[in-house]
């Protein structure tokens, strides 16, 4: 086995684990925090609730909600000049990946300096952040875990992957009460991007034993526990999701992803898609094209997916993916890339974007531009 | 399911890993570092090694090797005077269990001030330690990972738990290579008390989805591998080892343990013996003293050790216990209390003090000063 790096934030769960948050911002030596949010969470009355939380304790704040879907560099640029001018020492985020994503940007800025697409790639942040609190709202972006952080280069319409162990934030308090506010869509989405994660991360070529397990746990909760998420906003099935996002972002975070993410940036980028809603359409394709390389791999997943078959590796590799496209179809979902896309002639400069992505490197089996175009025509 | 925390340190594992000492600790900012290490580690190589790579980067250094098997309060506090006469900026252990708490201790009275027994029990440390530098050479202590620190108090001959977060070190780098130096005994006492932390903290009071299947996993690991790693030395048994060591670290760092380590504490305590040894001697009595109320948990454990088997999660849990006893029976270490002690007048002293150990707290049944006297005579 060659070298592995291993690194998390420190995780409080819970139902009612919110609580904890004036403590934990306290130890982190806050006195006037910059907290984090959207119109979505301002809607759904979490918003006030921190706020509340941060009062009851004396706690000054500032608002910032300058942040929507697939978050823009002039917006972590606006929170970063906001943070400066109130004079705030810790960042709070509530929210999905959009919030957190434009938390660590803003992070990233105030620490060091420049615009945001400085830090563009892996391993590019060489100050400190802030210190920094993630409330996830959603059970799916794993940003509350991992190392990453997206961001949408407006003029050049594509997201920017930016990685480095200084994006892990200090605490993420992960309380799936919260959970019980999230649309339908929302819950779905979620939670195939954080299976999405956990495939792409088990097939990754810096998986380690340390990731494996996560990986290969997450999608087994995911697999169990959507469709009562989904009917029923059964709260035990919300609190497994919760686990299982938080186990991907483990794993991802570490293992680094594959072509699916790079695609789906690459798509984001462009076309402001929802993150979550691109998965279903290429996973399938991608577990396909990575085949040749992960037939074990993709047997383990297969087991999870169909369940225990006297079959060969491959036969079982298969018909999990079969399995899972008719599990998206069922979900009610796109599952052709034709129903988000405006017309195929985007797809060579999708592929071209994707190519260049952080993602691409980590994939199992190499692909080029020709590979990626491809894949994007079988999905269509 | 309540609120589970869950926190461990930046984790740099694989062969050759150690070569990374140098960067970690100037990102740290070391200048010069305080080395804990003892005379086993001096013996075989690895301390020239260490301060020949801390050497090629120019980084001071000062040596320190007071400390030995059960380490001393007064050992402690000599390594704290030692870090602030040389006015040493960071703190790295190379070794087992004791070199590795000997430093949590000298970090924590340099943070802190005082003497090490004003911070015995949980939650007692209130400022933050030197930065910290893990390198640990057995696959058992899991001191690398967890935020238990364990001091003998000299006087009142006890050893200490001392439990905090901020013991927890900023990274831990698990190099397998260096295991290939360790006799037989100590291979196997390392993996008995890796296995002893996977059993106890599995069925913990604390236990979560998150160390659940991290504690399965390492008892699966060390029952596969612990016998080819000491017949053979096996390169890849012993990496597994080490893997299982860090997995089972991560588990009870974040769930506890429970009435075999209070009892195993209070042994050593009064008669130095070697923390590994005494667990292939209570580990069964104490899981069959936890079984009325972790059937299904020990159940689990039964189908790692003797594989599944269609019967009574009871049945399966008890063939499980014995199982564990024939196996350590076979690897040739003590297996009854008698053959460590010098006479069964002291059980009663033991028991009591075990009782006050914070390891009792999280133990899943609970236990009276009685319960653990009768559990000693029946391992007698």
């Amino acid at each position: 086995m060659r070298i592995t790096k291993f690194a998390i934030p420190e995780i409080i769960f819970g139902n009612g684990s919110l609580n904890h948050l004036a403590p934990c911002a306290r130890r982190l030596g806050a006195a006037r925090v910059l907290l984090v949010s959207d119109k979505g969470l301002e809607a759904s009355g979490w918003v006030e609730r921190v706020v509340d939380i941060l009062e009851a304790d004396g706690l000054e704040w500032v608002y910032f909600n300058d942040c929507n879907s697939n978050p823009r560099d002039h917006q972590v640029h606006h929170g970063a000049r906001v943070y400066q001018e109130e004079r705030a020492d810790v960042v709070i985020a509530l929210g999905g990946g959009s919030p957190m994503d434009t938390a660590k940007g803003i992070g990233t800025i105030v620490g060091n300096g420049g615009r945001i697409n400085d830090y563009e790639g892996a391993n590019r942040i060489m100050r400190p952040l802030p210190p920094m609190i993630f409330l996830p709202t959603t059970a799916g972006s794993g940003s509350d875990i991992s190392q990453f952080c997206i961001i949408t280069d407006v003029e050049r319409r594509l997201k920017m992957s930016i990685i480095s162990r200084s994006l892990v934030p200090n605490v993420s308090i992960i309380d799936p009460q919260v959970l019980m506010t999230m649309s339908e869509e929302l819950v779905i989405a979620s939670a195939i991007d954080a299976f999405a994660h956990a495939v792409e991360s088990y097939l990754s070529r810096l998986a380690s034993p340390f990731t494996d397990h996560q990986a290969l746990r997450a999608m087994e909760l995911i697999m169990d526990n959507l469709m009562p998420a989904v009917e029923r906003r059964d709260p035990a099935a919300l609190e497994r999701l919760s686990i299982a996002s938080t186990e991907a972002g483990m794993s991802f975070s570490n293992a680094g992803l594959g072509i699916g993410h790079s695609l789906a940036h690459s798509l984001g980028g462009m076309f402001d898609v929802m993150h979550g809603l691109v998965h279903p359409v290429l996973l399938p394709h991608v577990m396909r094209f990575n085949l040749p390389v992960s037939v074990e791999k993709l047997a383990a997943i297969g087991r999870i997916v169909v369940g225990p078959r006297v079959a060969s590796a491959e036969c079982i590799a298969r018909a999990g993916i079969e399995r899972l496209h008719e599990f998206f179809s069922a979900l009610g979902v796109p599952v052709r890339l034709g129903q988000l896309l405006p017309d195929r002639g985007v797809l060579e400069t999708i592929a071209r974007t994707a190519l260049n992505d952080a993602c691409t490197v980590t994939n199992p089996r190499e692909a080029t531009c020709e590979n990626l175009l491809a894949l994007c025509e079988e999905a269509w």
